[in-house]
């Protein structure tokens, strides 16, 4: 049995890339990382030192046209700037829901590509690593469960009952996706979340926030280093 | 209110495009059309010339990298020969289910790509033009009212309730398509459906032959000229 996994090169990808190699072995595993437009390339750069780290096949797709005519502050094309907020500031503030970083329907898109190629290489699961903070209040619509269940059942559906989607944190806050991988040995050190690409997170960004917290509320530094103000 | 349209230049599309202009009018409609690694690209040609007629906006996108690992027979790397065979013949004997000329998760690959471009220019709606002879036998499993409901509900849950699929033939037959069409004036004679890419339609492959059964259902001729043995 072979797995596909999206893999963005953040701590939850990650967590899931390590969870699909350690049920299917490395070799039964590919991992699928994708640019979309983003401002910056830090993402693809980490996703490829842990593929190297799990020594999984790795494919990398450039889905930016696309996104062309989205104003997303997560893409370079935006002239938005990444709130530096939580989201639950964002979504109390009222600044949208979903938030100005959602990439529309990226996820829906992201796991249709997926799809697509883990047909063609005889996979029948698709590994995906949305959890439940990221989906509270709306924030990420397509983090949801009730996205994944329909996503689930398409891909199910239009495969022919070939493929599914293996959403195991579904369920899950980042502290405990975090807690699952410092028992699975996740090397976060080479983990990529923060939104900006400077030389370092910048630690203001929503995911640099919640990521910080998740480490936190496991007791335990996160190792990578954030920029000094 | 504002809609996009997956158009492929074929006849359901076509019809498809037919109707969401008489519904919000050409300055409120996008057709999108998608390469993906087709034999040939008449089907482009034909997009060109009737998003040209209905003086719509006319976006295209190419996904071939996405399909570079198929042996999907309708795709230019493979090795495998279209079928000259009707679905149901090649269905009857067990040619394969879904059919060899499915392309993996193709539909459901262009329904998600549909939702990210038709969220960022603001659009409410997807049309889409899948019929039930399609999806007759599991030929093509994305096709299916069970893949479409799912893919919809995706699409709702993953945009936060701002997008969705109208699929009005997703219960019609495709002689229904056509009498729609032919009461919309569609313009069939700039419609490409052949699977081959010759100087006019082989009228041998399933597509030829079921596009030529739904014109003769309704007593009408067939505005194109097939290939002469």
């Amino acid at each position: 049995m072979r797995a596909l996994v999206l893999f963005s090169g953040g701590v939850d990808s990650s967590t899931c890339l390590a969870l699909a190699v350690q049920k299917f072995a490395k070799e039964n595993v590919t991992a699928l990382s994708i640019s979309y437009g983003q401002k910056h390339i830090k993402e693809i750069e980490a996703s490829n030192k842990i593929a190297d780290f799990y020594g999984v096949e790795h494919i990398y797709l450039d889905l930016t046209p696309i996104f062309k005519y989205s104003n997303s502050s997560l893409l370079s094309q935006s002239d938005e700037k990444v709130p530096e907020k939580s989201y639950a500031e964002q979504l109390a503030e009222g600044l949208g829901s979903p938030v100005t970083t959602y990439v529309p329907f990226r996820n829906g898109l992201f796991l249709a590509s997926a799809a697509s190629i883990a047909l063609s290489k005889e996979c029948s699961v698709i590994y995906y690593g949305a959890h439940s903070d990221d989906a509270a209040g709306n924030a990420y619509p397509d983090c949801s469960s009730r996205f994944n269940n329909a996503m689930n059942e398409a891909i199910i559906a239009g495969s022919g009952e070939q493929l599914k989607i293996e959403a195991p944190f579904i369920d899950m806050t980042k502290s405990g996706v975090v807690a699952e991988g410092i028992k699975l040995g996740v090397p976060y050190e080479y983990t990529w979340s923060c939104y900006e690409g400077e030389s370092a997170p910048c630690g203001k960004c929503a995911t640099c926030i919640d990521r910080a917290e998740a480490f936190r509320l496991n007791g335990v530094e996160d190792p990578i280093n954030y920029l000094k103000d």
